[in-house]
């Protein structure tokens, strides 16, 4: 493949060029944004993710997967500190048997001394069998993908989060524990979900909605600071897809016009850690942290909604979404963590060309 | 379990009510404290650790223990750095076949965002089947402890130094060692034990003071600058046990006098990075670090004590234990450290239930 | 063994006495130094690397190696960040089912309590079967092995750089990678090889020199800025190899008189973090970095050199070896950073006895 990085990058903004170079051999090799993965493909990951979770409640299961990927090496290659993020793709990686490292100082040692992005990529790439990464750059991701992809050791390259942009994995897992939490009753389409927050800096909440469109029909109601409302482009994307949306800025009245009809809440912290007056991605110590009223989810309001709506959030929370909801019969905050470790082992089997044996032994043992 | 988390920690405090918080069907399942293990608890521990250190020795012995805990994945959150306990931890759970991660940076990440205690250890947990804890608040084991007993997937937390009060698994490794040198001796009741250093602040000391008072009739000499002294409430707790203790302030005349009658000497470093003018937990770089010479114990007082006298220091040593000791018969240091990894791999599998299944292997096998 | 440190390194330079303080039971126990090994050990070594590369191809050859040194355990004691040299020596461990752990710290913590350098390894090494040591300080490997050596628990120490003086597994992986590249050409033996840069004061390509002492007249043209010409002890060591040493200051003079004669050009960038002016190992941020005019592998010069020329560069590079250049046949600076994980792999298994081995079932399979 000899494509220039700029000819890779505008590649994968093109729906039809797009599989050309994130695939190979037909299957998902460089996972890069949300919207790379079709109806179907989605579907699949979601059973994937299933079939590895009910496996793993079982020696035999367990042994089974953890004997998958044996011997495989992922780097996790960590511009930006994470923890959770990294120790979910850890986790996910152990299920199957992978071995994992964290590397986290791209940014310093050979860089210094005036090595290139790709000669670091490349050299490090060396050691491993695949690569999650994460960084600032929007497109360090497609960059080193882009690297590798000239080379022949070429390795699957998995996003963990690209500057603001994307942060393919949280969608993923989202929008699983989504489908998951409305199996029951039809699943995602023609449901209605509400998405409080930042929509316009928040990459988790705005993936989603870009999720949502893949559907029949849902509507959506977004809740959000008038400084932070979900941009044009977005919204005309969304309706583009003939997606009824509307946009508020306070909870209460949505739910007490709407509350019955919601089927789905996504709650999320307000970043204010890019507020004016915030250093770089550190919040203001001077300012109390936490949202106002408006954006807050106060347990009275339990009475506006039905008792099976979804509660989400991605965390961290800080006030938006108080404790005394955790007894809600619809709060599955805790399990979309879980299902995180759940996602990501899948996106592994999905790379590696492990994902339908998985899926098929799953079914063969009546699990799925 | 609904008890605040105030309700909690006074339970610690609380003989009778201790077993209930930290016990799960029958077993330690969070490990806090030494005083929470009965003396039959600690016989066993220590049974253990002896089983699993001879079974190491062994192909198949390793392989057995190496398939006890396998999957199980271990997070050491070290809020503080300790580098030689973290290991002893990771060493411990490779030994029996779990996995560890080491992760350090609990007070920045989502912290920093307004993220909860509670939230952040609870997500993290998601992704492990038990947790280490080191943190500098006296409280952050116990609060983990009870943010976990609260959800639906409780995993074990074992404390591996909470502030300046307990390091549980120090004192265990401690007592492990000095019990195994004194089993031909009869054990470790009626001897007499002087043990030198900041007896005040050293929570190493303190906590070996505490578990001889598990003990038939032991003797203690402590020798401890002015400044430093044992303070009333440990003497005070220690009398009440019918224990004979004195205080000495340097080491010679305790020598030409008991020194043939000392069965263990627990020598331990003056903490100097506590002294006045130090910065917060570093040593003053003007001030020469060690021991004046009346708690040094130099080379010729090797006349004054028997050749059967167990030596120990919990390291790191500055002057106070010069090299010269480490011929004598009596001297364990070396072995405290590899004890401490023993008896943290018993305390892993107490926690998961494997304690008795190792020990009964190990004598059928005629090991212990 | 009870030499004093100043014997023990005394011993490191003398031909004679060297072998017997680092090895132990007839094999290389402390990796310190590239002159250690003979011709034949490092015959030895490289048959034993490209055995462990062929098994490792297949399921059978792979699970073999991953038996071999099951639940040994490796501390990388990294004094000095080197994320690419940790991640070769770890992915090596793994290769053989060795489990590794990375501790930088050794230089905080007990350090800064006035714990000796002694104390330090000997505590950390309880946890590990062997250590891998990177440390600032010339002598801190010795310093390690000697204190090692004095213990009644000795085990292997591996050099991975100390100081400006030796970086062994770099020699081996490029001693490893030129044989291998000449292999159909007869070996090392009377070639022509040519080494640009900083000759002073680059390890790597001092390193290599001394290697090729070790055979049967090769020629050597260095290139280097005069400020950092081949020293004389250098010089006057390799001549009085009999081996053919000529100096130049420029690549390309150089190359139009005898390229046609040279059969291999190793690559250095200039150490431009040592220069003058310059923050300890830091470049300096005003400056631009990159190799003046006289020091760069123009891709133009590719007409005056032979297509089966062997092209090398330890990495990072930095304008020194343009990217045009990676089409060329000789080119083979990738695979010498995947050749360091097999040659480490074969350290390792030559440290702990299992190379003889390896090698056998590699030659019964017919794989060498």
């Amino acid at each position: 493949m000899d494509l220039t990085f700029e000819e890779f990058r505008d590649s994968l903004a093109s729906r039809s060029r797009r599989a050309k170079v994130l695939k190979r051999d037909g299957r998902h090799f460089f996972v890069l944004i949300s919207q790379q993965f079709s109806k179907e493909e989605l579907g699949n990951l979601c059973d994937t993710a299933t079939a590895i979770r009910r496996l793993d409640r079982h020696v035999d299961g367990r042994d089974y997967l953890r004997n998958l990927l044996r011997g495989a090496r992922i780097m996790n290659l960590f511009a930006q500190p994470s923890t959770r993020t990294a120790e979910s793709f850890v986790a996910a990686a152990d299920k199957l048997g992978a071995t994992s490292r964290l590397v986290s100082d791209i940014r310093t040692s050979s860089f210094s001394k005036g090595e290139s992005v790709e000669d670091s990529v490349r050299t490090l790439s060396s050691f491993f069998d695949a690569i999650v990464a994460r960084h600032p750059d929007d497109d360090f991701g497609a960059r080193a993908s882009w690297a590798l992809s000239k080379t022949k050791r070429t390795i699957p390259v998995i996003s963990a989060g690209s500057g603001k942009s994307q942060h393919v994995t949280q969608s993923l897992l989202d929008f699983y524990t989504l489908r998951y939490s409305l199996a029951e009753r039809g699943g995602v389409d023609g449901k209605t979900v509400m998405i409080v927050g930042d929509i316009a800096r928040n990459r988790a909440a705005r993936s989603l909605a870009y999720l949502l469109t893949k559907f029949d029909k849902p509507k959506i109601h977004f809740v959000s600071p008038e400084a932070h409302a979900p941009d044009d482009e977005l919204l005309a994307y969304i309706r583009g897809h003939e997606i009824e949306v509307q946009v508020h800025n306070a909870i209460e009245p949505v739910l007490r016009e709407h509350g019955e009809g919601i089927d789905a809440m996504y709650m999320t912290r307000l970043q204010q850690e890019w507020d004016k007056g915030s250093a770089a991605g550190q919040p203001d110590a001077n300012k109390k942290l936490g949202a106002p009223d408006a954006f807050i989810l106060h347990h009275e309001y339990r009475k506006h909604i039905r008792p099976d709506c979804v509660l989400m959030h991605p965390l961290p929370r800080v006030n938006e979404l108080p404790d005394e909801w955790e007894d809600h019969p619809g709060f599955v905050v805790w399990r979309q963590v879980r299902n995180g470790m759940w996602i990501r082992a899948a996106v592994f089997a999905t790379v590696f060309g492990a994902d339908a044996e998985i899926r098929d032994r799953s079914r063969r043992l009546g699990l799925t």
